[in-house]
């Protein structure tokens, strides 16, 4: 019967994270959660995050229903329940209230601080708790949460569309379109997943580009980094559409008045960082992720161009890349992929291939960092398993 | 009955064809062929064609056993058995005086002036013959062979080892090495199965390479084109190693006999071949093919660098790519895999992506040139499926 027992917990947390998986992208700067209610080995209720500031995903389970029902069930929940006011009350408070009999948690809270104390709290009162449920494929999903809480900088995923010979223009600087039709398309939704984008000036006036996701409400952040030799033209799609709001210009230096009074009028921000290691990309890059972890975001898509990409790379500050690579060959004059760096082959950043996707003519490759020990790797198929065939 | 009965060609075709691989890049001129004989449903004989001069396929499974055993057998045979005096004697007579009941072919001679000669000439002999059994495995193993019959040129396979970024040296020039230990053994099974390997003078200079391949006895020409820029020490593997009469000097131009002399002791040719289409590698390409299959060669391998991958990809001679990609950045002086030309996007060369495999630390591309209709592609597993996991 025990055996059977464990499948079942399992199966009742794989539902749970399959929810938690709808608030991705929407949730910044919380997790996204998810969480089902069982009794008599029925589900009964279930609920995911939806936002900051909107209640978590156990609230939305429970309250779902009359008391009386969720009295006695099991909650499985895909992160540690909190246990702190936060903009909502702790949410072991209402489990303890509600009178459920059994808790099965995922993962424990990553924050140092919290961790383990909703379990305690839980316990204390009486509450039958199973942790470490689908212990892995909880970890996955709250991949850039966990980043953001240890280290204050969200997680950082580079996406590039190059040609075979890691071109991303031709040598007249044209990249539309290097990769097909889908492959632009999957970027769209992998946008969604984000909460910021981040360009370089140069791709920003080169390419004109909208950098919006398939979502018709939640747009990311656009981030354009301006350094000086860039001359940026306010009639820019990013100045201008409905979303110019989500528009930061990131500069080293005091832009004139006549420029930051037209892009502030649409509601463009204009930030002012330092460039203290003269970087290439005109702005230094950590404190610029610093800044935007402070602003709740989790997960950050740099798209290019080669110079910005390049800066990241050298910067050790690439979590995960996404290689869209086009059956066409740009040649030597095409711009260069990765810009402004060299590496020796002995000294070269060193990636791992996670998994290669056909994506109608193109593939997809997916690489993180190569680490000596084994690769935890965040869970791509999260946004890709729907659109892709394995390669 | 029948149903089965046409089951039963098919598997004794995939036999023969399975023995016919034992002869990739070891029948030049001839294709690799296999033949297997079948009696009363049990395999009594079986051949395959060792090597230009040596008997054919269906001699070798036919005189391995005393007449009486062949009368009234099945002979199955991957390609249509030849009816003209060659090296060796028409095999249709020998099937004919061996009173062969069946022969089962599976394809025809892809020679215009031999196709379903052969065939003819079986069943006036009232052999009963059914043709086109695994006709697409069939045609695949003599794709080689198929292009040089038709167009006098030998399949071309451009092999690049290459970054991510598309370089294949760093900006020191070194190459070594790019791709990891399995990807370049793989490489030398697939020198294994080729006639010839072409690289630039440039490549044989900076890399000093042997080109060998892990066959014992039987290793590709070994073809260095030489323009008048690069600068050739004769101290290098290739003149010097007990293969040296295997390697041929292309050039443009007569070179002084101080050099020549001490190359051609070792048993180095050296060809002259015009330049007229202003080519940067030194050498007009299409002759350089014709050349080589009028010398017999099949299959051609080229193994770079960029100047001479950048020609044959921009003259359109590369009938199917293999790109090992190894998870690293070279950066933007390293050197480049595809080198002396530009293309627009709307213009550059398209390619098909067959299949992707990892290969250890590396994945491995294998495309061919885009074309509307279908593709066939000369099946790469032949060499590769005992290696590679699929990605």
């Amino acid at each position: 019967m025990k055996s059977l027992y464990r499948d079942q917990d399992e199966y009742w947390m794989q539902l749970a994270l399959s929810i938690a998986k709808n608030g991705i992208g929407l949730t910044s700067p919380n997790p996204p959660v998810g969480a089902v209610i069982v009794k008599n080995n029925k589900l009964i209720s279930s609920g995911w995050h939806k936002g900051a500031g909107l209640p978590h995903a156990e609230v939305n389970a429970i309250l779902k229903h009359p008391r009386k029902h969720i009295r006695g069930a099991t909650l499985y929940v895909t992160l540690e329940p909190c246990c702190t006011w936060g903009k909502t009350p702790p949410c072991t408070d209402l489990i303890i209230n509600e009178k459920i009999r059994r808790v099965v948690i995922g993962c424990e809270d990553p924050n140092p601080i919290h961790s383990g104390k909703g379990i305690n709290i839980l316990r204390r009162a009486r509450i039958d708790v199973r942790v470490n449920v689908c212990h892995e494929a909880a970890k996955k999903i709250i991949i850039p949460f966990q980043k953001k809480v240890l280290t204050g900088m969200p997680f950082v995923t580079l996406k590039m569309g190059l040609s075979l010979d890691g071109r991303i223009a031709d040598n007249k600087g044209y990249s539309r379109w290097i990769t097909c039709y889908q492959s632009r398309r999957l970027v769209k939704r992998i946008r969604q997943g984000v909460d910021a984008i981040i360009i370089g000036g140069n791709t920003a006036q080169m390419d004109n580009p909208s950098l919006l996701s398939l979502h018709p409400q939640k747009q990311p952040l656009r981030i354009v980094l301006l350094s000086q030799t860039h001359p940026l033209t306010s009639s820019l799609r990013l100045f201008n559409d409905k979303w110019a709001h989500k528009t930061i210009l990131v500069t080293n230096t005091y832009l004139p008045f006549s420029i930051t009074n037209k892009l502030t009028k649409k509601g463009t921000q204009i930030w002012c960082l330092n460039n203290n290691d003269n970087n290439t990309t005109g702005v230094s890059l950590m404190p610029l992720l610093h800044r935007l972890g402070e602003r709740g975001c989790l997960h950050v898509l740099v798209e290019g161009g080669g110079t910005v990409a390049g800066s990241f790379v050298a910067e050790g500050l690439i979590d995960r890349y996404l290689f869209f690579i086009a059956p066409i060959f740009l040649g030597a004059s095409g711009k260069n992929a990765i810009n402004g760096y060299n590496w020796l082959i002995k000294k070269t950043p060193k990636l791992h291939f996670d998994k290669v996707y056909n994506i109608h003519s193109d593939i997809l490759v997916i690489a993180s960092p190569f680490r000596r020990n084994a690769h935890i790797v965040y869970d791509s198929d999260i946004l890709l398993n729907k659109l892709c065939l394995p390669a």
